[in-house]
């Protein structure tokens, strides 16, 4: 599976917005009977240098991570500043955002993906890696998140 | 991973409700570099038995099946009938509607989901199973489905 434009056809996330990640991770863990997930807040901007439409955003969310076989569920709780979750929650409510996939070469694939019409939603780094919020809502009916990671 | 009110915490498919079945399979076959998969409808109810939030129901939809990874994404265009489909649609519009695991004992697990809170939406037959979606929308953000295949 190593075509298309992401180069890699193996789903690694499913992205769950949420308004109380506390209650959510909890629920979660309880039906699923699993340990709850810690919530942790998002770097700030001077690290994160995250942007939503091209311009810089102090967004930030609390997320929470748990594994479901070879698929990870991520809760987002978004603060109030723009970014593509707290526009998801707006419009649409709570319920699943997007679905992520690992990639090479993030900057050659969402060059690729904007040629195509996919225009980059968000982005921004985090420790070993960085991600991009690629705008598919109109073709694909959710936005598909790039993971890129560090090699260590 | 054998916990929880599921017994089998191994998600399988992500469901996308969509407005035109053909028009997104191919969309998702040219972003994913994939052919184009086959959409077929599901079978009347004579043979489904489909019931919508304790009904019996005419709703049919069509399907369409693609790997990614350990995990299918099934799309899926409902027909006018009551389902939890089309409920979805008129809503929300289109987007992911559930995720699904395999579980084991399906009327077991349906009712001691009931016994939690989690009622029973819709379920039906299809050749070699059955399947429920459960209504956990309030909690986990999202519907869950579950799955039953015969053992052969």
């Amino acid at each position: 599976m190593e075509h298309g434009l992401l180069g890699n056809n193996t789903m690694v996330q499913v992205g769950v917005i949420v308004r109380d990640i506390d209650k959510a991770a909890a629920d979660y863990a309880e039906f699923f009977g699993i340990d709850k997930p810690q919530a942790r807040l998002t770097d700030s901007h001077d690290k994160t240098l995250a942007e939503y439409r091209g311009s810089p955003t102090r967004a930030r969310a609390k997320l929470a991570f748990m594994d479901f076989g070879s698929l990870q569920v991520e809760l987002i709780e978004p603060n109030e500043q723009p970014s593509t979750w707290r526009e998801f929650l707006d419009r649409h409510g709570e319920g699943i955002h997007h679905l992520a996939f690992v990639v090479d070469g993030m900057k050659e694939k969402v060059a690729t993906l904007a040629g195509k019409g996919f225009a980059l939603q968000q982005k921004g780094e985090y420790t070993g890696g960085r991600y991009a919020y690629v705008d598919t809502t109109d073709t694909l009916k959710t936005i598909i998140e790039l993971l890129e990671n560090d090699r260590s």
